[in-house]
């Protein structure tokens, strides 16, 4: 018996707790991260991190999390799949996804490793670099994966970080294939170029056959590829998929499908204080633009929009009610 | 045997993790909350309160806190003494705190109610409603105050919202006999119009004998006296203790002590986005003045210095180092 189509996007992803603090150029080298980027880090490391960062703030993040709290600030039904532990940072993250109006009901780890964190310094530039102790979210398995609320679903929408931990690969594909037997599409984010490097050959594979709508930015999107320049990476990605999202920072986005080439401008900001989330809240307004059947062109102004939002702010997920600035795109 | 005084300022507190979101008047009278105050509430309570809540971010806060890290951001040396748990939240406030450079080295404790919070809401005028769960610094008691410590501080901080927790009055006292048995200075600051309410007695007894500098703000003093009007109150504080510095919003604030009355205006602000932690850093300002030697305008000026910068950013504490902006005021 076929499900109805209630939600418009269900996440899954790494649930994240951010731990921000402002850092300079110096110091962000001197800590061993790559300035931009997402390093891994064990729980000895984080601990050394965070010991050597300054002050922090604590705000709920995860790459897809964030994404699907965007969608349901356009007004989207929106569901999260993530794991955290019976803990306080736990409970920080699941009150602060429920609280915007999106469906979470991730069964929490009883042991194991603490809710996982991501410790981000944010430099003089706004730019973010990131170091992430996966924690709790390494128990994410394909138990957690219920395949009728995946059928319930129009998008299913899994991060490239999911790759990370070793079980999670399994409820990504376990989630991919119960969306395509209910005739849903599949997206995917490649997540940070490092993650693309580590998940090459899986990224590619799962492109030729089970990811419907792709999203990716220009050093993810030519790490994929192994190109040294966005057109070619971008000649690649056309009919490797049926959408392709291709952020490209301050020069907009690029959107190919059904044949079509969509060039999208950024939205303009009055001040950019913090990239965090730029990327995550792009892919929502794509993502509600795409369940609600709205044309590619009108999609990507809605990332953008979105993304324009979560930049202008610190922390990753929006401060305004999206839906609250849509009518600027969709009138 | 006299201990030097290699402290400029002790601060003692409840030890606070501010969970910060924004809400509309509208939804802070319906959660039972008076605007512009704090609320003691239980553990049920607090559920109840962050359940209703939207989105939060945690930053470690506490009022006395606050101050004591908006002191050693001038480049005072400072310390601090309150109670949190073993738990996340009381990492996070352990560590925020010694990385701006204050000591502090508080037992934790290992049973009993997890880290106090405070739930704060922000309304579109910036103004701040609190509700605090006091959690673990209720168990804050005499045995952690090390008179020795008092004695190497050139003054004694303590926060009028240490009177809620039984436990910690008697900390309070033994701290403030400590203080003057070694030859240094008791300062406290009033809190809250309903903490007046609920100790007044204490206070204006503490003011009789126990302490040299006051902070109240103009509800707060006039709260003390029971009178209609600040000037009124500025009549009776006089000669009640050494130094009184009282805070008026934008109208700025007044300091009289050694018979002299000085009038001092707020620091400009470009927009006031968070008036959370004003009161506590026009403390800072002050209490590094005296420690410092500096005249009572001096320090009243870097008072509202100290206060300007917190309240044109979200949460309690300087996101500049107050060294920085110190020299228009200093020289």
């Amino acid at each position: 018996m076929a499900e109805p189509a209630d939600l418009d996007v269900l996440g899954i992803g790494n649930a994240m707790v951010d731990v921000l603090t402002h850092a300079d150029d110096e110091r962000v080298t001197k800590l061993g991260l790559v300035k931009g980027s997402m390093s891994l880090v064990d729980e000895a490391q984080a601990r050394a991190l965070y010991e050597a960062m300054g002050p922090g703030v604590e705000i709920s993040g995860g790459s897809a999390a964030n994404t699907i709290v965007g969608v349901a600030s356009f007004g989207g039904r929106a569901q999260y799949v993530g794991k955290v532990r019976d803990d306080q940072l736990g409970e920080v993250f699941g009150h602060d996804l429920r609280s915007t109006g999106v469906l979470y009901e991730t069964r929490r780890a009883t042991e194991g490793p603490p809710t996982g964190r991501c410790l981000i310094l944010v430099t003089p530039d706004a730019q973010r670099t990131m170091g992430t102790f996966l924690g709790a979210s390494v128990r994410l398995g394909s138990g957690d994966i219920d395949e009728r609320l995946v059928a319930r679903a129009k998008i299913v929408y899994l991060e490239g970080y999911l790759f990370d931990p070793p079980e999670a690969q399994a409820a990504f594909r376990k989630a991919a294939a119960a969306a395509h037997a209910a005739g849903r599409k599949v997206a995917l984010t490649l997540s940070d170029p490092f993650c693309v490097g580590r998940h090459r050959d899986a990224f590619l594979d799962l492109l030729d056959d089970h990811v419907d709508i792709l999203f990716a930015n220009e050093a993810e999107i030519c790490a994929l590829y192994e190109v040294a320049d966005f057109d070619a990476a971008l000649s690649k990605v056309r009919g490797h998929c049926e959408v392709a999202a291709l952020t490209r920072s301050a020069k907009g986005s690029v959107l190919v499908g059904n044949g079509a080439t969509r060039v999208v401008d950024a939205h303009p900001v009055e001040r950019v204080v913090d990239t965090t989330g730029a990327g995550d809240l792009y892919a929502a307004g794509v993502l509600y633009g795409l369940s609600r059947g709205f044309d590619l062109t009108t999609c990507g102004r809605l990332g953008s929009l979105a993304a324009a939002e979560v930049i202008s702010h610190v922390g990753a997920r929006p401060m305004m009610p999206l839906r609250s600035l849509a009518g600027s795109v969709i009138g």
